[in-house]
């Protein structure tokens, strides 16, 4: 398999009915699959200065992990609300039923940071969004997100670059 | 900072009064920190061949990532009930009020792969024991479990080892 996409496995009705969810667990478990994305998921950054990655809570972590390593810098969570100990900084998203609360901790980014968000899927852009303003709030600057899969028909990439972001994405999906 | 303790930040009264929260997040934060950690956690593992790296939601993502990331092998998420797409097998275990699960997917480990399984903490140890039953469960060989942090006053340690599984951290604080 030499593709990203080829690692990538599709489940059908979860988390309910008529989702067809993609599953990057078996891109992360497979040693190739797994260093693959890594280093796709870096290439648009090769040269440019990087302080911090920023993950989204709870497969970023994974992501993130490898890529801060990789890159030899911090890392740095954004989490569902009420997980980080020390003081926080919130921001709300919408769901589709419902909001969320995403959290970052408020001395986690000094002021000229230079951060890049990771996550594997970008569908409606509502972590996302909440992520980018969560750092830029923290006077980071977040010089990309990148992402394993993109599902461009739910709108999140063109909410993103609609607040001047740069989406790097590894494959796409159509439909949910 | 020449040492993992000192990039780690105690933050009272966290989830609940009377805890001394140990908070990974600032070591993680820290480039230095960060390298510093994922080294030192691989250190005992030189030589020995690993197939993949296990991680237990959440921090151990982060972790995890790293880890496989370094080691050249897939990752494996350990998780909470209900966060897996596909079809897992679970593990109950006890917490200071009721029972949580863990769950892992059942095709992720294959019989005789050589794991090592990781996460940020080592406590009473309820869901590190969760995880290797699951990993020994789908016949993977658990090498050993590797924490930054031991809290050897929780018990955890103890029930590990009474598993006949090695016991790797880095830094252990008294108290709970």
């Amino acid at each position: 398999m030499n593709n990203v996409r080829d690692y990538i496995r599709t489940i059908a009705d979860f988390p309910h009915e008529g989702i067809m969810f993609r599953d990057v667990t078996t891109l992360f478990a497979d040693a190739r699959g797994f260093r693959m994305a890594i280093d796709q998921l870096l290439h648009p950054y090769a040269g440019i200065p990087i302080d911090k990655v920023v993950g989204l809570e709870a497969r970023g972590f994974i992501l993130g992990g490898a890529l801060a390593h990789q890159l030899s810098t911090g890392f740095v969570p954004i989490r569902k609300k009420g997980k980080l100990p020390g003081t926080v900084i919130s921001e709300a998203y919408q769901l589709e039923y419902g909001e969320a609360v995403m959290e970052v901790h408020d001395d986690a980014l000094k002021p000229g940071e230079r951060v890049l968000i990771i996550d594997d899927l970008l569908a409606t852009g509502g972590t996302a969004e909440a992520g980018i303003k969560l750092c830029r709030r923290l006077g980071a600057q977040v010089i990309g997100c990148a992402f394993v899969i993109d599902l461009p028909e739910l709108g999140g990439r063109t909410k993103l670059e609609q607040m001047e972001m740069p989406v790097h994405a590894l494959t796409s999906f159509d439909g949910t």
